[in-house]
C-alpha cells in the first residue's frame, strides 16, 4: 500500500446521499456567468474558527474531516483568503480514498486551490508551500492567485515558477479601495473563475473571507450553498469569530438578525453536527442556482 | 375549552426519549447535598442571545419552545439571574398540556422559578411582573428569590407580599465581594435550593449566568447536563454573546479551548438543533450524578 492510499480518507455513502441536495448538481450550465458557491467552514459553540490569530486550531473530528475532502471532490476549486494561506500553510488538496494521487489517475477529483492575494503577500519561494509541494509531487493541483496589477512588478519570477507547475496569477479586473484597502469584487472574481472553466467553487474561508459575505446581502445572491460544521466545544474570549455585521432595519433603526438560512438540514456527524441551507429565499435553490441551470 | 388548554403546548413522544438521557433520573438521592443541575439555553449560530443587551430576542422556532417547556416540567426549578427577570420579564411558568394551570390539577408539573439578585434590583411591585401574576393566577408557582443580608433593610414590605403568593427571599450565606461587587457562591445557592428540598435545577440564563458557569471549572463539577439549542441565523455584531473567559495551558501558556461537551448528542428539531452534553469527563454521567444518585 502506497503512502497515498495510507492517507487516503474514506466517507461514506449514507452520508454523502443527505449531502447531495446542498451540493453542485450534475447539470450545471457552462454558459451561466457564475459558478456554483458553496460558502463551507468549521466553528465552535461561540462561533470561533481559531483559539487566537494565527492559530491553526484543530476543531472538528475525524468525520467532519472527510466529510471536508469529500465537498472538495465535489467542487472544481477550493478558494481561500491569503491570511489563511500565510497562517495554516493549508494543502488545499483532496485526500478522499479514490481521488487522483490518493488511489485515482493523474489530478481526476482534485480541486484548483484558488487564494485571493490583493497584495500578492503569500510567498511561493519559502519551499514551505504546501499547495506548491503537493502539486508537484501530483497529489493536487497548482494554485490560482487572484492578485491586482498592481502587485504585476513584484511577481515576475513566481509567474514562471507557478506556470511551471500549473497554476497562475489572475488579474482582477475590477479592484477598488475601501477603507484604503485593494478590494476585489466578489462577483467579479467568480466571473473570472467562470471564465477559467470552474463550474463550482467551494469558499473555505478564513474569517476575514467569510464574514464579508455572510454581511453583504448582494453577496447572498450568488452563494448557492452554505454547509457549516459546529464542533460541541467553546474556544473561549480572544478567538477568531464568525460574526456578520450588524444589521438595522431600514423602517425601525432596530437591530435585525444579518442573515438566515433557509431549507435547513441538521447532519449529526460524529461528535459534531453539519448545518446545510441557503441564504437567499426564492425558489427551490433560489435564483442563483436556476440562473446556473440555465433556466432563466 | 379554557384559555389555558388553548395555551397548552405538546411536545412528543418520540422527541422526550431522545432527551431522557440527559434529564434528571427519578432516582435521585435526597441525601445528596446538591441537586441536579442542568444548564440551558438558545443561540444563534454566532452564539448570541439576544440582538443587543436588553432586546428580548425570538431565536428559536415552536418546537424547541415546547421542548423548553417540556424540560421546565422535568425540573423541580428555573433559575435566572436578576437582569433577565428585569429585562425579559419571564413568566417562568410550565405551558405543557397536562401541567398544573395547563390541564393538570393544582400546580403539579410546574417548577419553582428562582431569580439570584444579590443587590434586590428586581420590582416586584411595579403590577406587571409576569411571574407573581401567573402564581396569583394558579398558573405556576410564585418564585424564591436569592439575595443578600445587606439587602433585608429595603426588602419589608415585599418579604410579606411574596409570602403570602407561596414565594419567599433566601438569604444566601456565602457572599463575596468580586471586583467591588456582591456575589453568591453558586455551590452555596445549589446548597441552599437543595435543603428546600429542590432535588433538580434548570439553569436557564442570561449571559451573566451562563459565561461564569462556562467559565469556571469548579462549576463544571456540579452541572449534571447542558442542553443548548442552535437557531440557524446569525444576529451580527453588537448583541448579547455566550463565550467563555479565555483559558490558559499551565504547560505552555498557550490558548486552549476553555470548555467541551462529552457524551454529546445532536438532536434536529424544526429548524433548529438541540445539542445535549456533559461538562465532565469521569464516568456515565460523572462524579457528580454518581454523588447526586448516592452512590458514592
Amino acid at each position: 500500500m502506497t503512502s497515498s492510499l495510507r492517507d487516503a480518507l474514506q466517507f461514506p455513502e449514507s452520508q454523502r446521499a443527505l449531502l447531495e441536495p446542498h451540493l453542485p448538481p450534475k447539470n450545471l450550465n457552462p454558459r451561466s456567468s457564475l459558478p456554483f458557491v458553496t460558502l463551507t467552514f468549521a466553528t465552535s459553540l461561540d462561533s470561533q474558527i481559531a483559539l487566537a490569530p494565527g492559530v491553526q486550531t484543530a476543531l472538528s473530528g475525524p468525520e467532519s474531516k472527510a466529510m471536508t475532502h469529500y465537498l472538495r471532490s465535489r467542487h472544481d476549486a477550493i478558494l481561500i483568503g491569503v491570511n489563511t494561506a500565510i497562517v495554516d500553510n493549508p494543502s488545499l488538496n483532496c485526500r478522499l480514498d479514490g481521488v487522483g494521487g490518493y488511489g485515482g489517475e493523474g489530478l481526476k477529483g482534485q480541486p484548483r486551490p484558488i487564494v485571493v492575494d490583493p497584495y500578492a503577500r503569500w510567498n511561493l519561494e519559502d519551499g514551505n508551500c504546501k499547495v506548491l509541494k503537493l502539486a508537484a509531487e501530483g497529489k493536487g493541483k497548482a494554485p490560482f492567485i487572484i492578485t491586482t496589477e498592481k502587485a504585476r512588478p513584484i511577481l515576475e519570477a513566481r509567474i514562471k515558477a507557478l506556470e511551471d507547475l500549473g497554476g497562475k496569477f489572475i488579474f482582477a479586473n475590477s479592484v477598488e479601495l475601501v477603507h484604503g484597502r485593494r478590494t476585489i469584487s466578489w462577483s467579479s472574481i467568480f466571473e473570472q473563475l467562470k471564465k477559467e472553466g470552474l463550474m463550482s467553487v467551494m469558499v473555505e474561508g478564513g474569517a476575514g473571507v467569510i464574514n464579508p459575505i455572510l454581511s453583504d446581502a448582494r453577496a447572498h445572491e450568488w452563494v448557492s450553498s452554505v454547509i457549516v460544521t459546529i464542533a460541541p466545544t467553546w474556544l473561549g474570549e480572544g478567538g477568531v469569530t464568525v460574526m456578520p455585521e450588524k444589521k438595522i432595519s431600514s423602517q425601525t433603526f432596530a437591530p435585525i438578525p444579518a442573515a438566515r438560512l433557509k431549507d435547513v438540514r441538521w447532519i449529526p456527524l460524529g461528535e459534531d453536527v453539519v448545518l446545510c441551507g441557503r441564504l437567499k429565499d426564492d425558489g427551490n435553490y433560489g435564483r442563483g442556482l436556476e440562473r446556473l441551470l440555465g433556466k432563466e
